[in-house]
Order: C-alpha cells, then structure tokens, then sequence
C-alpha cells in the first residue's frame, strides 16, 4: 500500500447533521487515514484540520426532487464540484455527506465508467449480526442482464477483497431457490455464465436464497437493483419491525418492564454490533474512481469511515485489479453501447 | 353463505408430522367448518370422523426431486388423486397436507385456469406483528408480464375480501420506492394500468418499500413471484436471526439471563401472535377452484385452517367474484394464449 498523500473530495451539502459534522468527519479521517480533503460547502466552515481544504460551494441540491435535472442546471452546487475535482483528478476517489440521488447522478454523469464495464452498480455492506456481507446492485439499475450481472459479482469481488479485507470472497447470486435452474431467465443465464469461464478466478458458491442471506453463506451477494433495493430495505424494515415488538412486549407488563431494563446493556451492545457508520456506507463501483455514499444521518465517524473507504480503494488501485478480473473472465464490455443513462438512478437505497 | 355441505379433497401424502395428524385436522375441520373431507392417503388411515372419507392412495411423490415429471408419471399418487377430485368436480377446493412443489404442479396442470386469467398466483398472508398482509405472487411466476400483475392485484384483493375479511383491502406494487415511476418498466406500467382503468373499483394505494411492507401499508402487495419469494424469505431470515441475536444476548450473561427469564413469557406470545398456522398457509389463485398449500410441517390445526380457507373461498365463489372484478377493470386475458406450463413452477417459497 502506497503512502503517499492521497486527496479525496467530500461533498459537506446537505448532510442531516450538518456541513460542520460533516468537517469534522473529514479531519479525523485525514488523521486516521493519512488523507487530504478537499471539503465543498459553505465557505463558513472553518477548516477543522491543516489537511481539510475548504473549497466555498454555498449551493446545495440535496433537497431536490429532480437530482438528474438538477445536477445539470447546477454546475456550481456542492456535489456536482466535488465530483468535478474527482473527474479533473484533483482528488482520487468521492465522499458524498449530502443526498444519495444528486451524488449518484453526478457521479454517473461526469465521472467515467471503468473501461470494459457496462454499468455501475451501488453495493452496501450489510451489518448482519455474525455475518456481515456485501450486496450489489442495490438501487442503481432496476433492469440489468445477465452479463452485467456477471460483472457485479467481479465488481463486488474486488471490492471485498481489496477494501473490506475479505480473504477469498464467496460470491453468490440471489435467487428463489439455491439449485442452479431457479430464478429469472436472466439469473439462470448469469448462474451459467458464472458457473463457467465468466467465473474464473472466482468463488462462485451458486445461489443463495432470501431466508439464508444472513446467515453467512456468501460474502458477496449479486442482484438486479430492483430486487437489491427491495430486498435491503425488507431487511431493515423487518428487523426495525421485530425490535419494536421485542421493545413493546419488555414495556407492557411489571415482569417485562423489569426483564428489559436487564436486558438493556446487551441488547445496547447488540445494536452497537450492527452499526452501520462503521462500515463506511454505501459504494457506487463501476466507475474510474471510488464513490462512497455513506448515510445522510451519518456523523463525524461515519464520515471519516467513508472517506477511509474510499482512500483504500484508491490505494489499492480497486479499478485497475477489477479490470483484470473482469479480463480473467472474459467479462469485459466488447463493443460501445450508449453510456450510463443517470435517468435510471434510483435514490438512496 | 350457503350452508350445504361442501366437499374438500386433501391429500395427505407427505406432510411433514405424517399422515394420521393431517387426518386428525381433518375431522376438526369437518366439525368446525361444517364441510366434508375426501382423504387421499395411506389406507391404514382409520377415518377419524364421518365427515372424513379415506380413499386408499399410497404412493406419495412428496419427496420426488423433479415434481413435474412425477406428476406426470403418477396418476395413482395421492397429491394427483386429490387433485383429480377436484378437476371433476367431486370436490370444490384443494388443500395440500403434504409438499408444495407437486400439489402446484399437479393443481395447474389438472385443475383448469379460471377463464380470462393469464397465469395463476401464489399468495400468502404475511403474519406481520401489528400488520398482517397478502403478498402475491411468491413464486408461482419468476417472470411476469404488467398485465399479469394487475390480474394479481384483482386476484388478492378479491381473496383478501371474502376470505380474510378485510374490507376494502388497500391493494400496493412492491417497488422500490414509492413514486410511481420508481421500479422495473414492468412495475412503472402495471402502476399506470391500476391507476387507470384496470383499477376500477380496487382500493390501489400506489407503491410501497420493502420498508414500510410491515409497517401496515397495505392489506395486499403485488409483485412478481421471483421478488415476492425473495421478499418473503428474506422477512423470514432477518426475523428468525434477529430473534435468535435476542435469545443468545440473554443468555451471554447472568444479567441478560435473569432479564430473558423475566421476559420468556410475553416473547412466546409475540411468537404466538405471528403464528402462521392460524391463517392456513399459502393459497394458489387463478385456477377455477381454491388451491390451499399449508407449510409440510402445519399440524392439526394448521390443517383444519387450510380446510377452512379452501371452503370459504368455495362459499363465497371467489373465482366468479374474481372474474367480475377483473372485467370491471378490463384487465381479462383477451385472447387465447398457451397454457400455463407446469415447468415453471417453483418450490415451496
């Protein structure tokens, strides 16, 4: 791993907690991870640290119910210079502490997509309680094919890899069922591909099905954006739901009252150990550079992960390694197509 | 609701706690629902009731590993016996004791689609904490055209009426965000469809998140049965492993102990309360007559709730009442396509 400075550009616009968290997140991350930050977002902010340079950018787009028209009418908000400095290579990877859909779309638009890739895909590292994982594509392609879904799984790969340290990955599709012929044509075809020369230099373990995705069959898990979106946020929103039931059931009676101030400290801790700050948030992969989108409601740790996530992937040359596997499997993109349309960015998963 | 006696095939071949406790629930469904069984099983059945007839089928292709050709190959099998019953009218509804994958291809092979449908639906009620929902299709359709989903949405919103009782049943796309031109190009064209006139007369409330799918929404979601079985399994994954999180942190210290003993009481009734059994497990849609497919391991009660549900939607003609809708909304199959081949039917969800 180089140690040579490396910038990354944060984009402090629209943050839920504020473009000063926002500054702090990104000193501690230039302490922690020995980067410089170019910092875009009201000029008002003192730099917080000799590595944080703050670059004034008072127009925020984060709120906007249209990021693509908005991305383009405003050249000049937060986000869209932030991703220019990565695009100028100014700055070797991009940290958005604002709204997920303006940084995606940017992001999309200016930043060019990795040679031989078809299109990016946003992967999240889910928090599962014994084992964690990384799933991909979660929101940005509602509509993918089999030779897209091919690349996710080198693109999810190298990643976990590279960045979050995962020895040899086992990289599974998500299907309706775990034999070889379930799931969409689409997925059948990818299963195939992945099964055979697309897969070389790949732990490829098959399909893995909903109800065992938690429990730590595959540390990369593969999928259309659709069904990646809508499979995250079940996750989240059954296990909010489930919380709340254990939560009501220890208030509603003297018994239970007394069970769960007990059981307080450790269902704490329990919490602690699904934090999502510490993993640094979501990652855009597919493009020439790094793009990590943590949280909105993230605050100066979270921040500081994301931009020591996306100072890792720049270090270990995440784009240039992914392109050899890709190349490995034979899965590089062959002929032009048109370019990623930003139209079809979903918002933050 | 008539009070004439109705008859209900079950088979018995493969049920998970085996054939004498699928008897056992059918008598109590006889008693309770006032219907006749027909059991097709192992003859040494004694029959446990009056209303209960033991027809002598023996051979069982429950643990068959490719259930369409089984089906095929097996007239004489129990699940294909029962099915029988019901394609001739000896029965008005199907109920599966024993395994999913063949009761679904012998039912959509042998028992006829309903006229104008384009391909059946499995749906199953969520047993949600607070909000208990219809989730179609579960895995019946991997791939599915916009108007299959509208027949779906008509299909549970006519279910959730007149078999579970609900109203005026909110009727949702699973999607991945809630504005109606978020999710695949399948899912943005079926919204517009419900929005329009294929919604007449259905209570359709647009798009819901798989985060807000237990947060009581909607009484019915919609989605294709490669999504839906994902969204099923992954409720049921992140449930069962937040739970068990729950039980090893009150059981990792004396403290976490002493409060999990205090709260043991009110988190069995929580797991009561979202009891799948009490709703009679999943339902196949679109077919003339009511196909019911407990989960392998219901028991006595599970059974005789499945009994129930089948001679309710027998009762209440939920296949002609189905039919109305759906040709209020102009959403019938109009011209006549290949039928729906059995190849594709999927394993239990």
């Amino acid at each position: 791993m180089s140690a040579a400075p490396l910038t990354i550009a944060v984009d402090a616009g629209g943050a839920d907690l504020g473009a000063a968290e926002v500054a702090r997140g990104a000193a501690r991350a230039a302490q922690e991870h020995g980067v410089r930050v170019l910092l875009f977002g009201d000029g008002d902010l003192a730099a917080p640290s000799p590595d944080v340079q703050v670059i004034d950018a008072p127009r925020s787009i984060a709120k906007d119910p249209d990021p693509v028209r908005a991305v383009r009418a405003h050249p000049d908000a937060s986000v869209v210079q932030a991703v220019q400095a990565v695009a100028e290579d100014r700055a070797a990877g991009l940290v958005s502490g604002g709204s997920t859909g303006p940084a995606l779309a940017a992001a999309i638009f200016r930043i060019k997509r990795a040679s031989g890739i078809h299109r990016p895909a946003l992967a999240i590292p889910v928090p599962a309680f014994e084992h964690p994982f990384l799933l991909l594509d979660v929101g940005a392609n509602v509509d993918v094919r089999p030779e897209q879904l091919v690349q996710f799984a080198h693109m999810g790969a190298a990643y976990a890899q590279l960045v979050l340290g995962v020895e040899r990955p086992r990289v599974a599709l998500l299907s309706n069922g775990e034999e070889p012929s379930k799931g969409t044509p689409d997925v059948v075809e990818a299963h195939e591909r992945l099964a055979g020369e697309a897969g070389t230099g790949l732990n490829f373990v098959g399909n893995v099905e909903g109800l065992s995705l938690l429990a730590g069959g595959a540390d990369v898990v593969v999928c259309d954006g659709f069904t990646g979106n809508v499979a995250l946020k079940v996750m989240e929103g059954t296990s909010a739901t489930v919380m709340g039931a254990v939560r009501r059931v220890a208030t509603a009676s003297a018994r239970g009252k007394a069970g769960g101030l007990l059981l307080r400290p450790a269902l704490r801790e329990m919490r602690d150990s699904i934090d999502p700050e510490a993993h640094g948030g979501a990652v855009l992969l597919g493009l020439r550079k790094p793009v990590v989108v943590p949280h909105g409601s993230f605050g100066e740790r979270g921040i500081a992960a994301a931009i020591g996530i996306a100072a890792r992937a720049a270090r270990e040359d995440l784009t240039g390694r992914t392109h050899t596997a890709l190349s490995a499997g034979g899965a590089l993109r062959r002929r032009p197509e048109a370019s990623a349309a930003p139209g079809s960015v979903s918002d933050r998963p």
